[in-house]
């Protein structure tokens, strides 16, 4: 393999060192938090405020939901099919698309439409933008659960972000739509954590397309616990019985004559 | 990237040329069936008996078995998630493991245990393989299915194999293993699809390891088309509702005092 | 699970019977070829004029274009740590996305696009879709190829349709578009496989949403060859070596002090 | 789907309520850190002397080893090809299987097998146990490592374990297998990183088969720096060149006369 063909500037490998973003492995063991170090992956600079106790938060705030999920689910039913950890969590994992954790970028990229640089009217700005995502006849993601009225997750990591510094301009306008819409829609739809989380990114000068990767490291925890307790704990081949599945396809029929 | 970091004897690609085991692809094309190449791939050479025909029916046995199979869940669950359709059909081969489809090649395994080169006695053989197997406490896989207690699949494919002259040694065995199985249960435990599969392939003289790829291939079509249905017909986000998932873990609680 | 947690048309398994799209497993095993079945699934009807033989040629065109491929170098690197085939072939279909077999869909569209029903003017229209898509900036997927000037699969396949009376609008259209094509470019970039591809299944009058489908179903029988081959030809865990990549990143530096 | 098809203990949701083991995510989030809550999932309690450090540390060491890692290399590629990232990221943790990071499981299982419960010679236990395994033909995992003479994660790992009072059994066992292993081969092989993590996994009291998971968890914060590089700065469809790729299977030949 010729030098050219890889190339990288996340981390260099030599014969008894490993360094990331320049930093030895050695000193990021003994002083960093698995946050800081998942910053400074995707940062490539060291957080300079407290930013790795957020991306903590945020792992934590996203790593199980029980079943109610369906990356949960499949995760289970591969397990349950006598194969390795990685792949039954790698199933769940690819469960982790526009619908399942997308609100955290979809989420993060209305905001920064919704409030452009130097702009400082965040109440005006957030009523405007509800209006005109409406108005395209979209949905604005982020905001309410399927499950929860109030997600238990938003108000730890938002007063988190407070506490750290972090809730200057993307926190306060999250709250400001979430407001501008229950105005809009005469009901409180409240902010649920994917679009916290997407606030959150926007905070900590993370680009909005790594929403998906907090989601998946964090979600790859309960996913592993999930495969844990399917192998030890439950029969093998999971599946649907035959007879719970609703056929609506065509009648018995013979094969044209050949 | 340096010569010798690849490697491979499969196919050779140059500009205008594509070769599979030195056979033109516009050839093959033009008078292979895919089931001869599926052959061609796995073997090296190009079928002399018919093993193209038998490979075909083989992929169409297991194609489908509607949701009755943890891989097509997966896929389903999988693709409510807004994904493209690889990532869904991956999901649910990631489902393809010991215990989905992986009795085709424990079967093989058994069967060429059961009866070393050169051996005639099916019969006898049948007998003590059963025994043998049973005494070490293990279940003779292949051999009876949740659903049917006669595979529909069984039949037709060992009839072809009859016909095409590929049903000299190891399908009478797998009949003989059966007829013993039966004797020593006291119940009939037919052959299912995985284990006929299992011997097909020793009746091609194909390396019982690429049992779980017959089933790769075959399954990818089934799991197509369930994503497609998955997505033009269902909604988002599938999953198990919070409300009826048993938990049984421990109570609430509170951390213990930093 | 309630009855009406999975629904399909797909197929219907009860106890000794299986039925795809209302036809008996059976008889689609003997009666069939996979590119048949292949095409049922998709279509939910049984083929009228010999398209399973069309869809047959399709999946050998596809199955295997040795290492130059990043499916199949993902499968090779998969393969060689030690996990089970279906994980390291799922690696290589993950890699089936926009840039590597998606043309064959967005060919497909910009087909559509430029072919409106009723429309027979396919020389003039050509011409009107090549100025739209040029003029938008963008490139027409399904033209060109990175290694064959003449893609070698193109002509037995576009030969295979004619015969069959599958190429009866979107094949002479496509033909039409490489001419427009090569007129406002002043040089020729003839069809590619994924181009033809995408003409058939619009020949065929199947969605063009499914031509991921076909291509993994396709390259799921060279993947699995490969895994094969890297498992008994090849030594565990391949990597690029540590001394041939090249660093770009920051240099050598400390933690700031806590 | 009725109440018994999904079963857990691992996490409970209800509106407005997510708990993990029994505690509350708010709390969680408030009060812990990422380490502590791994631990939790697959412990189902609280830590209670610092291994939720100890496990940072575990995921810090393991998250990154730039492009010369099979895994990393399978994302790239997969990567390159335009798919979501959670589909290049779950083609890398494919590639986590018993040649790359299995070695943690296998060092784990056999530090037990060397030092059953209540043995207290670890010099005695340690050299049988060399002598056992090299007598089997079996290498000892997790000892030596193909770039690192020595592994530059194990130090800090240890020292932090000591720190915390997880190093009082299997970290002293493991150091005397080094030694041991050292005087049978009169060759240093000292631990790697996934010996080391094995031995910490048993010091926490962890069941040894998360080993794999521990390396997913990490390994997914690296594989997404890389997915999000390799988009960002490089170009698509990074495959092998096809002349750089040595075929070695045959020439090219003729199909047989039908």
């Amino acid at each position: 393999m010729s030098e050219s063909f890889w190339r990288t500037g996340i981390s260099q490998v030599k014969p008894g060192e490993i360094r990331i973003s320049g930093y030895d492995i050695a000193d990021l063991i003994r002083h960093g938090s698995f946050g800081d170090v998942v910053y400074l992956l995707f940062k490539g600079e060291w957080p300079q405020k407290g930013e790795g106790r957020l991306v903590e938060a945020i792992l934590i705030s996203s790593c199980e939901h029980s079943l109610a999920a369906p990356s949960t689910d499949a995760t289970r039913l591969v397990a349950s099919c006598g194969v390795p950890l990685p792949s039954a969590v790698a199933a769940g994992i690819l469960a982790i698309g526009e619908f399942h954790a997308g609100a955290i970028e979809t989420c993060a990229r209305t905001l920064l439409e919704g409030l452009p640089d130097g702009e400082t009217d965040l109440q005006g700005s957030a009523t405007r933008l509800v209006e005109k995502v409406l108005a395209r006849g979209e949905r604005l993601l982020g905001f309410g659960h399927p499950v929860h009225h109030l997600d238990p997750r938003v108000g730890p990591l938002f007063d988190l972000a407070q506490e750290l510094g972090l809730a200057a301009r993307w926190v306060p306008f999250a709250l400001e739509v979430e407001r501008a819409l229950q105005e809009k829609l005469k009901r409180k739809l409240p902010i649920n954590v994917d679009g916290a989380i997407g606030a959150l990114l926007l905070e900590m000068g993370l680009d909005w397309r790594v929403g998906k990767a907090f989601f998946v490291i964090s979600r790859a925890a309960g996913l592993s616990a999930h495969y844990m307790e399917q192998v030890s704990r439950e029969r093998p081949f999971k599946a649907a019985r035959y007879d719970e599945i609703e056929y609506n396809g065509p009648s018995p029929r013979d094969l044209p004559p050949a």
